[in-house]
């Protein structure tokens, strides 16, 4: 990987194709050259679509979510209920939600979660931001959907103790077997929550 | 996957990411994400190493190499050997053989190898340039380099048979036990060219 093989310009196309999730070097010398054969069918395109990310996409001053307006189009949204916070650690897990079309409510993203391993703490994080929004009176309810690992729990508390005060109720996702799962393949923590959480049949 | 999560324009990043080689829907989104995050480090450096090569890249005249210059930085080379042309089925192959630094010679790239199947004939191939360029006074040998496939072989006879009359030696890559793999689990194919190839020890 050393050598440049076909001038500086290509290696610096695979390197930088390298660091993106799910790319490794090899794969990442296959995609450069899959642009540059398809180059007004796909590396014309991207590099447009990219040009286009860099000067429109900001980050919503209201909730954290990306989009190419600020207020985002999830906070603009007059459909959505304002009454209802969705707290995600990650605008990945935003968008993972709006995929299940589970909630019309508006979000909060917190950009990350305690770590103090990785030396991220409370003020690395839209918490503060947060605390505010929960204190606004027309906010009833922050669902807490941080992942099930021990740093989201963290987060998670940390946060409910935050907003104690705030007069909102605060919930958080259900633990349990996820739909499709086999019970042969589920930790015990999983089965433990499954069982106490069951729900009438 | 249908639902437009964060605006048009994400969208349309992200169904551009999903075309490339060893990136799926999921793993797309990802990269969106992950460039959208990394903007100043990743995303603003990576649209112009691609605006870069969609302005400087272009398909060297002689060989069908992919470069900045043309003829291509190999073609141009002194210090090549022009009497050897190696002949590759893509780009990808050539940047094989470079990064194993096992030959110091020129490259003939052929498009492809032929295949009844998909529709690729010899006209679809850069075969007839490599009749011409065999003809030349200054070369002597044309090392065939194709993949060992059913395609890559019969693409191999058809280019033997084209330039037999050249006047030039024709040869191929050997088969064999690729180094450091182990016998069990080879196939019976390789293991016989091993055999039948077998060299002084």
């Amino acid at each position: 990987m050393s050598t440049a093989i076909a001038g500086p310009e290509i290696e610096r196309l695979i390197q930088l194709l390298a660091r993106l999730p799910g790319l490794g070097p090899r794969s990442a010398r296959r995609a450069a050259l899959h642009l540059i054969k398809r180059r007004e069918q796909l590396l014309v395109p991207l590099a447009s679509a990219m040009q286009t990310a860099i000067e429109k996409i900001t980050v919503c001053r209201t909730c954290g979510n990306i989009d190419t307006q600020n207020p985002c189009t999830i906070c603009a949204d007059p459909r959505r209920d304002p009454s209802v916070i969705v707290v995600v650690a990650d605008v990945g897990d935003l968008w993972a939600l709006e995929r299940a079309r589970v909630i019309n409510a508006r979000y909060h993203v917190l950009g990350g979660t305690l770590s103090p391993l990785d030396g991220v703490g409370p003020q690395d994080l839209a918490i503060e931001a947060l605390v505010t929004r929960a204190h606004a009176s027309d906010v009833g309810e922050v669902i807490i959907a941080l992942n099930a690992t021990v740093d989201g729990q963290t987060t998670a508390y940390y946060i409910t103790d935050l907003i104690a005060d705030a007069g909102v109720k605060v919930t958080r996702l259900a633990h349990g077997v996820p739909v499709g799962g086999e019970l042969d393949y589920l930790d015990e923590g999983t089965l433990s929550a499954a069982i106490r959480q069951r729900t009438p049949f």
